[in-house]
This record gives structure tokens, sequence and C-alpha cells, in this order.
């Protein structure tokens, strides 16, 4: 396996952001791209907002304003996000990857806090998926007990996978952990409800063998069948499941989540001895949170597309959002859709399908 | 809608016991059945196992031994336990539910903390399942932070489910919660990827129009859609949901539960102040563990079965296997399989697809 680092870095990194999206906007877009800005000398913004919104950025270095004059909201349907409203922030900072008349895009990597739906529509729509990718995916990374980060894909773009599908997440995965973590061959786990290959519908039993054939041919380091609980033990790099099964798990996460840090909370407050114990417990509780606050790792993946898209919580704060620039500033440097692309092209010569000629769309 | 306390509870329930089942076998079955029995004394005991090892139960009041010869192990093959195994004690045990020749059956609830896919398999086999019922299900409690418990099926007994197996999981879960609490119309939730009926896949989409005609008809308390989060709001007394993404959920609750206290315990231990914070926090964090511990809430109901079969976890302690025996003798004094025996026959009835004419088998 000779994927990895195949392809030099980018020397400077544009990144796009929709300063509009999410529940706060330019009141947390803003200040986290100056932080961002601050702290990534390699680095030019490009800021697409509402003129007045994102005037205050219009002296900033190494940065460059793109009005428009529409904004997605978080529950607009994604047919009046992608039909309706061409001149909003999400549309136009998308755009940005596109080549224009002299066959130049003016960015390699978008970064929006907007309403997931519209965005993967959004995304699809004007970018189109990478030659071999039926479908994009989003795929997230989850704190373990290594301690490190899993990733997981799907995690709600499609609900419906087939076994094909789950191989394209295991080659996108992969080419993602690659571009980010620098691990050459990261591990790759079928989500399953058992170890053993017997294990499973009809569709993950498939899933599996076209994922051994893979790792035959040298093009995955597969791990075989992981189940819920591998996710947090870090048994793999890389987790693969279907959209309905990710983002169920991911949900019931940050249920419990919240359920044990709520009772936590009430508990030392409820007493006066509690109360003085969380005072000496509090530099355990505050490293805890900082383990596994998911506002330190924010920033999910749009994988498969001919352009880079990464997707902020909706409600993340100025702390939060600068992560999820910082994530999307290392996966465009390290050209992840070229790796992805890469990573395709050899799993399908390997699996002897041919691939279509037609090439990925340059970042730059 | 009026099908909950429809039947008179049972004066005695017979649990009968699969004592070499789990890791521990006789050594933890027993310790648990002899409390069981102190605690509840309008309950008999049926003992299954090997003769040696339950003859420490001999002499106990209450109690009738039935030997056997062999013993299902945690690892073997389905068709070893189901086809070659025909004197283990959990087969044997199964069997005291079916009745002999004068019409009888010999218990009123088995529990076994034996191998889950060998339990289902030997229980559906000699057993049968429930007229109107395709597929049996595996339905168990998670704590919510209401506070209270958030009953979940199916979870994992059937990996491809029909929008049809969905709605025969919402009955026979209302049916167990109404005879476990006496909730007379428990609230069912539809596990899903976003509240909106429009979310899912095609089978989720159906199953979400049965369960509405279902409410219609006033045969369930249908609340709609939930998503993983709700699961520990306990925004519903019932959430269904396939095998699949019911397993995966509760296997990824597991492993969170497991890495945030593993974190504390380890945090807790590595400094001096935090050696003393913990001693300041100990009533806290054992009422946190007393509240989560899954011990507490041990024993997984079989459910669609003509029969009563509760499933405790095969690492079970004694404690926590007296638990399963208290929620079996529970289900089987509140008469659960006649009461989804008849929330079935209604259900179909109000759908107009008449149900067969084959009784359920009476449980005593």
């Amino acid at each position: 396996m000779s994927h990895a680092h195949s392809l030099t870095p980018l020397d400077r990194v544009r990144v796009v952001v929709d300063c509009m999206g999410g529940d706060h906007g330019p009141s947390v877009t803003l200040p986290a791209c100056k932080e961002f800005l601050a702290s990534h000398p390699e680095a030019d913004l490009v800021l697409v907002g509402i003129a007045d919104a994102i005037a205050p950025a219009s002296q900033w270095p190494r940065c460059t304003l793109v009005p428009c004059t529409e904004i997605v909201s978080m529950d607009d349907p994604i047919e009046v996000a992608l039909r309706r409203k061409k001149d909003s922030s999400m549309r136009v900072a998308i755009n940005q990857l596109k080549a224009d008349a002299d066959g130049k895009a003016r960015g390699d990597v978008v970064v929006s806090a907007g309403n997931t739906g519209a965005l993967m529509a959004i995304s699809r729509y004007v970018l189109k998926t990478i030659d071999g990718i039926d479908r994009p995916a989003i795929a997230s990374v989850i704190p373990n007990e290594r301690p490190g980060f899993t990733t997981m894909l799907d995690l709600g773009a499609n609900v419906d996978c087939s076994a094909e599908h789950l191989l394209q997440f295991a080659v996108m995965g992969s080419a993602l952990v690659s571009a980010l973590d620098g691990t050459a061959e990261p591990s790759v786990g079928l989500l399953n409800i058992g170890s053993e290959v017997i294990k499973g519908s009809d569709t993950i039993k498939q899933a599996g063998e076209l994922l051994r054939a893979a790792a035959n041919a040298g093009q995955l380091n597969y791990y075989g069948n992981v189940e819920g609980n591998d996710i947090f033990k870090g048994t793999v790099d890389i987790v693969v499941c279907d959209g309905f099964v990710g983002n169920v798990a991911l949900k019931t996460s940050e249920g419990l989540a919240h359920m044990l840090t709520g009772f936590l909370r009430a508990e030392f407050k409820r007493h006066l001895m509690a109360k003085f114990a969380a005072l000496v417990a509090w530099p355990i509780l505050r490293h805890f949170k900082k383990r596994f606050d998911p506002r330190g790792y924010n920033g999910a993946a749009l994988l498969g597309l001919q352009g880079l898209v990464f997707k902020s919580h909706g409600s993340a704060d100025a702390y939060s959002f600068r992560q999820a620039l910082g994530r999307a500033y290392d996966a465009a440097r390290n050209r992840l859709p070229e790796q992805v692309h890469e990573r395709i092209v050899e799993t399908l010569r390997a699996a002897e399908l041919p691939p279509k000629d037609e090439p990925v769309r340059p970042a730059a």
C-alpha cells in the first residue's frame, strides 16, 4: 500500500467561510476567523456574507470579502435552499470552489455551520461527486479511551446504503484520516452486531466481503467487524456504517453524555459537602470536560465531492468554530479530495472495475 | 383504549431457572435464587441443572429440582445448542413452559443467563410465536434522566425488520410496560434520524404510517419519531427500532459509559488531591453508580413467544441475577404473554386483518 503522502501539501490554503451559517452567524464566525488568521500564517480567508455583516473584516490582512444577499436558515427545506436562494452565503461560498472562466477556483475548502441537509444538497449539486463515488458521506471524530479519536462515517447523509457504498465510505475515511492525522494506513472496522463474519444483515455481510477483498488487494487496512462499544474503545481508526445507524449511534452517545454530566452536576450542587467535593474535584471535572467536550473536535467532513466542504455544529461558539476552520485547513493543505480520488481509482482498479476517465477537478 | 389490567394477576408464580447458564453458572444462580425465594413468598422455583450442581438446593422450601445432563456453553453455535444438546439445562428449562400429557405446564416463566442466540432459537423452536407475531423481539430497559427507565426493542434478535415487524414490536413493548410498570397506555416512539415524518428509510416511513394508523384506531399511544438522544431524555416510555440499530445503540452506550467512568476513576486515582476529592465525592459517585449500574436493571424479555422467557446478562453476579428473577416474576404475575396476545388480536382487528384462530397457550 503506497497511497499516503504521495501528494505535496499546498503552500497556501484558501479557506472559504459561510459567515452567515449556524445559530449565531457573524457574531461567532468572524471572531473565530480573526483568531484563525492570527494562528495560521499560511492561510487566506474568503469571507462570504451579507455585506454589512462582514464589513468588520474589511481591513483584515489575507482576507477577501464576497458579499451576497440571502441566508439559508436552519429550518429552510432543502428545496428552498437549493432552488430559491441562489445568492445565499452557503451557495456563494461553495461556488468559490468551482473554477471560473480562467479555469481557477477562488478557494480550497468551505466551512459552514449552516443546515446540514442544505449544505449537502448544494455541495452535491454545485460540486458533483468524485468519479467512482455514488454518494457523499459525512465523517466526524469521536474521542476514544486509547486515548485518541475514532473517525466515523456515514453520520446521516445516507439512510439506505448498499455494500458498495460502505466500501466507498471505507476508502474515503482512510483518505481522510491519512490526510488529517498522517496515519499511512488507518485501520477500518465495519459496524456490526457481533465480531463473527456471519453476523448482520445481508448488506453488511456483502460489505464485509468487499472490504476483505479490498484489503487482500492491498487497498485497505481492514480489521473486520466491530461493535458499538468499539467506537469508544478505539479498536480501529475508522468505523464504517450506514447513515441511519451512524446518526443513531452519535445522537445516543450525545444523549447519554448529557444525562451523565447533568447527573453529576446536579448531585454536586445538591449537598453542601458535595459542593466542597466539587471544588476539590474541579481540576478533574475540567480535564474531563476538556477531553470530551464536542466543541474541541468540531468539524465534520463532507467526503466524496469534487471539492472540500466542512460542516461545523450549528450551535458552535467561536472557540468551536475555530476548531472546524483548523480541521478544514489541515484537510485542504493535505489535498484530501485528490487523496480520496487516488484511493478510489486504485480501489476500483484493484477490484477490476474500470474507473471512468473524467478527472477530479483540481483543488486550485 | 382499554387493554390494560383486563387480566387478573396470578396468585402464585412458578419461576423456572436455568441454573447452569451464564459465565458463572450455579455459583451465581443458586445464591440469587435463595435470596429471591426469601423475598417472594408467592413464588415457587423450578431449578434446572446438572444434578450435583443443583443439589445444594434440595432442601429449600417451594423449590423443585429438575436434573439434566448437558450445558449450552456461551460460545456454542446455535445449531449445536438447538439440535445436539436436547438435554441441556436451557432446553429442559424452556420445556417446563409447555403443557405435558395432562395439559399442564410446570412453570410460568424461564430465566436464563445463557447464550442469547441459543436461548432465542430454542425458545422459538419449543414455544413458537404468538399468533400474529412473525418474529420474537428482545426488550430491555435503559435508565433515563426523567428519571425513570426507557424500554427499548428490538435489541438484536432481528437484523432486517419490515414496517409490520416494527408495529408488532410497538404492540409487544406496550404490553410489556403495562405488565411491568402498570402504565395503562405507555407512549411509543419510532427511532429515526429526525423528528419529521419524511425522515428515514422507506421501511421506517411505512412503519410510521402503520403506527399512526394503530394510534388512530385507539390501539397505541404513538408519540412519533424520536432520535438517539431521546432514549436518555425519556421522551417516550418505549423506543422501537430494528435489532441492528438497537444493538448498536445499546453497545455504543455501554462503551461510552465505560469510557467516561474509567476516565473519572483513573483521574481520581492519579493525584493525591484527587484521591482526597474522591473520598469527599464518594457518596455522589456511589449514587451515580447505583443509578446507572446495569446490574440493577438486569433482565431482558423475549417477547412474542407462547411462553415467557427472560434473559439475564451472561456476566451477571448474584445481585444482578436476582433482579432478573424479580422482573421475570413481575411479568409472569401480570400475565404478560396473554396481555401481548390480547393486544395483538385487538390491533389486528383494528387494522382489519383477520387474526388466525389458534389460541395462545395458557401460561398454566
